[in-house]
């Protein structure tokens, strides 16, 4: 397959590129680097993108961002940056990815454990992971060419103990293999509008 | 109690009203009609209705809009409807009410069954009711003043079938009369954290 790995620099973008990479050409995506680059926010970059890749067999997102704050100090603006970034941008991908992808493929988005497993300062992660495990719940009876999708909701990945372990006091990190696995899961299965959890 | 009640005169907050007006002081608000009016969307009107009313024990939201539409006719501005508005409308809410609602008080939102019950042309719908349950979850463990949040997620009203029944096919109508007990459950218990679900 040709697959499309928005967000390949990260860790779960890595983990997804070292399991999917031996078997399917991967087109890495990312906001400054990679084979393309794109601003998933921007629906005219997200074209963009894709008129540069021409067809391809899945998109995978690992990408989007969210604001952490305690919850006193979000306000209207600091909220909207998961909604209108990790949510949006997500979805940005499929609304504009239906006619690049072909008959049959798939979109994976990327959630997060703090909707199911909170931590403070959280708040922001949680309403984004749980519009994104919402989203490929409805998305998934309309989507075109038996197109299918779903989201991985991943822990903590071993590899980012170090730079955030301190935030998640407590949680069982998760092997950044078992990681990559779901999305092998959701990309050359044949699940729809699942929320793949990796605890 | 207390209760600011916001959407007073939607269907499902006719039946909070009706359940929790007999034993407690509700105050009607709305967008356009009801004992104060507000714009959720909007942080200042939502702090203008809070220093209207003064303190309150509890706030019931069962306002926010959401667009209706093919999943292929979605596009970025349509789809942000619904996280602007029913999800950043609702958190608007629960942001700006910490010091006027009492310690040991509530927020209650509203979500709906289109997150675990899909109908075509309801994922922007899916998205935000999963964004509010994320969110109550990740923001229980942090609110001020041991106040509880929760979301109630009711399926299709009896008393809304009329209208809106053509889109739910096969879905169960719930009674009313047990959508309002659900409030009263979040606003009388203890609960926090909860997506309270009426099936």
């Amino acid at each position: 397959m040709r697959i499309i790995v928005v967000g390949a620099e990260g860790d779960v973008g890595r983990a997804v590129c070292k399991e999917l990479g031996s078997r399917h050409e991967i087109i890495r995506a990312g906001r400054s680097r990679g084979d393309v680059t794109v601003d998933i926010a921007d629906p005219h970059s997200v074209a963009a993108m894709y008129a540069r890749t021409g067809p391809v067999d899945a998109v995978i997102s690992t990408a989007g961002e969210v604001h952490f704050a305690p919850l006193r100090d979000f306000d209207r603006e600091t909220f909207m940056i998961g909604l209108r970034n990790k949510v949006m941008g997500q979805i940005n991908l499929v609304l504009g990815g239906f006619y690049t992808v072909a008959e049959g493929g798939s979109f994976t988005l990327t959630s997060g454990v703090l909707d199911r497993d909170p931590i403070p300062m959280g708040s922001g992660a949680a309403a984004a992971n749980g519009a994104l495990g919402g989203f490929v719940m409805g998305a998934a009876i309309e989507m075109p060419r038996h197109q299918r999708i779903n989201v991985v909701s991943p822990g903590l990945l071993d590899v980012s103990v170090p730079r955030y372990g301190a935030w998640f006091p407590g949680h069982e990190p998760v092997p950044a293999q078992r990681v990559g696995r779901a999305y092998a899961k959701s990309v050359e299965g044949a699940l729809s509008g699942q929320v793949i959890i990796v605890a």
